[in-house]
């Protein structure tokens, strides 16, 4: 099999560690599965013998109630890469723009559909944030437009303005724009950054969601597209398996919407700890970009970073391999402060015995 | 959203009929969910806040002590469909041949990948069996051949003598043969079926295995590839995204392979059962294919069959549109005798009241 580059191989870790082992490689609430989706899993059993509604009826009508997008415009699907999957391979773009650094998900689902794919490469003098030079770079044959807000591994927004002019030259070149909106919610002011106000006069617009990362169900696998018109959605649907979302997933989605004050709660913990991380890191010596979600990407000059700290039972995202970074970027979670703590600890006794 | 044409919608079936909805469009173990499997989908909720094992470690690890195959030809996936569609993205013919009928997925994901597909028919006249013809049609320039064994919708499977000549055949064009044997268990007798013992032979060889079907776990997704070399597996492995397999099914997976009394109860249940609603079928006046699996194909002059037995909360699986068959065809499932009863008598009062 393919050795893995992304973060969250806790199994494998787990196996080494066991339970004082720390995943400071993916990037999920803190505050754990809600008791009401672990319940709504196990009710679901009763049903698991049947196949899952290939059309998610249910959970498409809960989602089109919490967003106000209507239900033909939501796909869902198994985790946010199946949606990115399905984008490729739906939209079937020849021509595609991404930022450097970005998610590599995107490149190899667009590759796998036979898209050539371009680079903005967003660079550390501006904090690797997207810039209004990202507009001379979408013209005619530029197909699809592919952005992360917050970026990931950056943690990075793009100002609403500028996503708003950059949406406007997509849809005056005909190019789609797909935003990865999974770690919106760990924003501050997650209305603050959607383009969901956007979907209904726009029908070049898709916005990827997941349930996986606020509501900690990543091991249950939950992503969703709301599309900017219904034969958008089509075309993202028919280009997947018919029951790729299994019936935990989807019982899982629809009681998860009912968790308010979870993400409330969550926001709350990932704010003042992301802030305090922050300060811990740079008082550590680290270069750390300012990103508000719930993880940071810093770079340090121990080359050894992840090795170092993989001895000590703590996992972190080594940044290298992405286009646009390189040696000493690391990408850590922000989690609760007793966690944090501990990381924290762990890193320092890395970056001051030598 | 497309219209279904698969069996199985039953969520859409049950919202309209309730309980006394009776499910034969879809082929799943009448024993329902093993207490086991239920038992460790619970207990895996403890780590539903992680990314699951993208590499299935302790999954395959079972499938391997269990099948006898090596750990590094094993591939998991999101269900059969999910490993279907990873076969054609990873190894990527230009030419495929598959008969007519068959289950309509593989046509639809090797189309996906850019593959041709052309048909070798299977007819009445032989009870829909391949036939040796299919060697002559096998020649340079095929690249991959698909069987299903037993075939869905007939369930009729090939000599054993023909299937090895096909393997023989498709090696010396430097073809793939993929076999999908989802229902290999349904048999009476599997293990004369399976090419199981060909794999450590045969590198251009690819069983497709589901946990589906003969542990009634549809709504949880899993299935699996067994390749006939290392290199093939990494192929079909890379063509999907890492996480495809939920932490609930992976330990469901591992909890089923424990399930051989279940195993022996449902083939004893399903043996007994197809033998007698075949005999009622014909006494109905259907023209009965003779299947050897969980499902029989059978026509009949009624041609609004379903449409009919909808309106008394049945669900029946219409082949009209299957390429090879038409009008008047249809599949049921086998289940337990109980629903077998009420199955057969809503049948008899559709057909024997005009």
């Amino acid at each position: 099999m393919t050795e893995l580059t992304h973060g969250g191989d806790w199994a494998g870790f787990q196996q080494e560690f066991g339970t004082r082992a720390l995943d400071y490689s993916s990037n999920i609430s803190p505050l754990g599965l809600p008791e009401s989706v672990r319940a709504a899993v196990i009710a679901s059993l009763e049903r698991a013998d049947r196949y899952p509604d290939p059309l998610c009826r249910e959970l498409r009508r809960a989602l089109s109630r919490h967003h106000g997008v209507p239900e033909d415009r939501i796909v869902c699907g198994n985790g946010a890469a199946d949606i990115i999957a399905r984008t490729a391979l739906g939209l079937r773009p020849k021509r595609a723009l991404l930022t450097a650094p970005t998610f590599s998900e995107y490149e190899q689902s667009l590759r796998q559909a036979g898209c050539d794919c371009e680079h903005f490469t967003l660079v550390r003098e501006t904090n690797f944030a997207v810039t209004e030079e990202i507009l001379e770079r979408i013209g005619p044959g530029t197909e699809l437009v592919m952005l992360c807000e917050p970026n990931n591994p950056t943690g990075v927004t793009t100002e609403r303005a500028l996503l708003l002019r950059i949406l406007a030259r997509c849809r005056d070149v005909g190019a789609y724009l797909v935003i990865d909106e999974c770690f919106n919610e760990f924003l501050d002011e997650p209305e603050r950054h959607t383009l969901l106000g956007e979907l209904a006069e726009n029908d070049n617009l898709i916005l990827i969601k997941a349930f996986t990362k606020c509501y900690a169900m990543a091991g249950l696998r939950l992503g969703y597209a709301l599309c900017g018109s219904k034969e958008l959605a089509d075309r993202v649907y028919g280009a997947g398996q018919p029951w790729a979302v299994s019936t935990p997933a989807q019982e899982a989605g629809i009681a998860a919407l009912g968790e308010t004050a979870y993400i409330t709660d969550m926001r709350r913990v990932i704010s003042a700890q992301r802030r305090s991380m922050t300060e811990a890191l740079k008082e550590l010596g680290c270069d750390v970009i300012p990103g508000e979600a719930n993880y940071l990407l810093f770079a340090c000059p121990e080359r050894k970073l992840c090795i170092r700290l993989r001895q000590k039972g703590v996992l972190l995202r080594d940044c290298s391999n992405y286009p646009g970074l390189g040696a000493g970027w690391y990408r850590c979670a922000v989690r609760g402060q007793e966690e944090n703590t501990a990381f924290l600890r762990a890193l320092k006794e890395v970056l001051t015995n030598g």
